[in-house]
């Protein structure tokens, strides 16, 4: 049990350390929540509030600007079977300023193939948010990275 | 001393946790340097080598594609002054495949101003790499954020 003090100081500094500890990117986990609640709820909608005039979605060709994005996502949202949810694991602000920064996560979209019958993709997604001059946080950048087969 | 055995493992699987260990990220670090030290040796066209098809500059105004990025990016290479610099601080694979990495660093942006003096900006960047078919890796997106002032 002796030991115990030094391994706590240790997890301690290095779990503050790994999770920078001395920011908090709660602002930026809950902003990805309210992004994946509205999106959810109100389908391309709630997807287009969250994002910044300049937002880019990195699809194989990216989607840049809002009319874009409604039109290109919105093609998707309307697919038989689509639901698409997603939950943030990680999140920093992009350097010493607090007007920038990414989150990481996980995300799962299902869509029916031609034939009907329901997909599943799974993958990792890494959005890069602004704080707007209204202070609301948009996705200036989108891009998904699907699991290998 | 009794308490170094616990804390020596404790320090191991949380540095491990916390940057990967499973997964061998020097491959996006190789390929920032060498992005870095082609800019420095050729400008704009050592940074063009580095730009995927569909590269994504996420400016205020988001350059797209090859051709805007050399205009873009290439005024300012040009402007008296101009010498950009960076090191990559962190790099992780999105996800669980290999073909998706992002890398965090630093970068320094020195211009001179319209009366001729010396102006630096440093910052924080984000590159987000894709594998390319002919497995070399490219930047599909950059994005900045200055210090603040």
């Amino acid at each position: 049990m002796r030991q115990l003090p030094l391994a706590a100081l240790c997890v301690f500094l290095l779990v503050g350390f790994c999770f920078g500890a001395d920011r908090d990117t709660k602002v930026l986990i809950d902003a990805e929540h309210a992004f994946a609640k509205a999106t959810a709820e109100r389908g391309i909608d709630g997807w287009m509030e969250f994002m910044a005039p300049n937002a880019v979605e990195l699809a194989a060709e990216p989607l840049v600007g809002l009319d874009q994005i409604r039109a290109g996502m919105g093609k998707l949202f309307q697919r038989p079977g689509f639901k698409l949810s997603w939950e943030p694991t990680k999140a920093e602000f992009l350097g010493k300023g607090d007007d920038t920064g990414y989150v990481v996560g996980w995300y799962e979209l299902r869509v029916n193939d031609s034939d009907g019958k329901p997909q599943v993709e799974k993958g990792t997604y890494l959005t890069t948010w602004r704080k707007q001059k209204d202070g609301t946080w948009k996705v200036v950048s989108d891009v998904g990275s699907p699991d290998p087969e």
